[in-house]
């Protein structure tokens, strides 16, 4: 295990529920969803910050971000919206010093309030959840 | 005037602090800024959300918004973070229906809650505080 945990995620040393992948880009579904289906999209080269990612494999974690967006409203999981974040430094509400894009399904009335203070829940089926957002990733 | 009020800053038909321009997308200040330096990157062509962008547009406009956070960062400004939003729905929180990318600069400490219930300020000198992003950008 390195001292990132995404890194390692990336390497395959730690586990991760992977939902989408591309040659500069891995997804997965964060251990700590704000809602269900809550996804992660980093680049697979490591960078802690906006500052050290190369714009063009950030316009490719972006592009999976959409992707994923798209799968989330067609998928069962039928989200009714959804949020693209990046947060960008300790003062951004950045806490794993790996780049990472969060996607956000959302639905109607979920009341949720995040970025600060995150509201999050433990995850609930998330092999089925990866698979769903796969599956309509695929269509 | 057309009813997308950003296609008319666009257009010039409507009124924008502008921050930055390619061929593909516009930025001009959030007149709700969360913070000083709030920015909006927008593509120059409609769509209503995320289903309907040309995925190569949304790369420029994540590309847009990572110069923006950088230039954030090294501007007088001297964001101590960024964050990077977008909202694509009406569950995620999105009142404006042409997509857009919003762009907060943060500073350790300012206890920002934004996403949900959007705290916002009025402006306070927008054409100092573009000049000072826009110079940051062309460095
Ligand atoms: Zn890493
Ligand atoms: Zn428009």
């Amino acid at each position: 295990m390195t001292e990132c945990v995404f890194c390692d995620i990336v390497a395959r040393r730690a586990p991760a529920t992977i939902v989408h992948e591309t040659d500069s880009v891995l997804a997965f579904l964060d251990i700590r969803p704000v809602t269900r289906g809550h996804t992660l999209v980093v680049p697979k080269v490591h960078s802690s910050g906006l500052e050290s990612l190369d714009p063009a494999v950030g316009g490719e974690v972006f592009a999976a971000g959409q992707a994923l967006a798209g799968a989330m409203r067609r998928s069962t999981l039928a989200a009714d919206g959804v949020n693209l974040a990046m947060n960008d430094g300790r003062a951004a509400f950045q806490t794993v010093f790996h780049s990472h894009l969060h996607v956000v399904p959302r639905h109607h009335g979920d009341r949720i309030r995040f970025v600060a203070g995150m509201i999050t829940r433990r995850q609930s089926e998330p092999e089925a959840t990866a698979r769903a957002i796969r599956a309509a990733l695929d269509s």
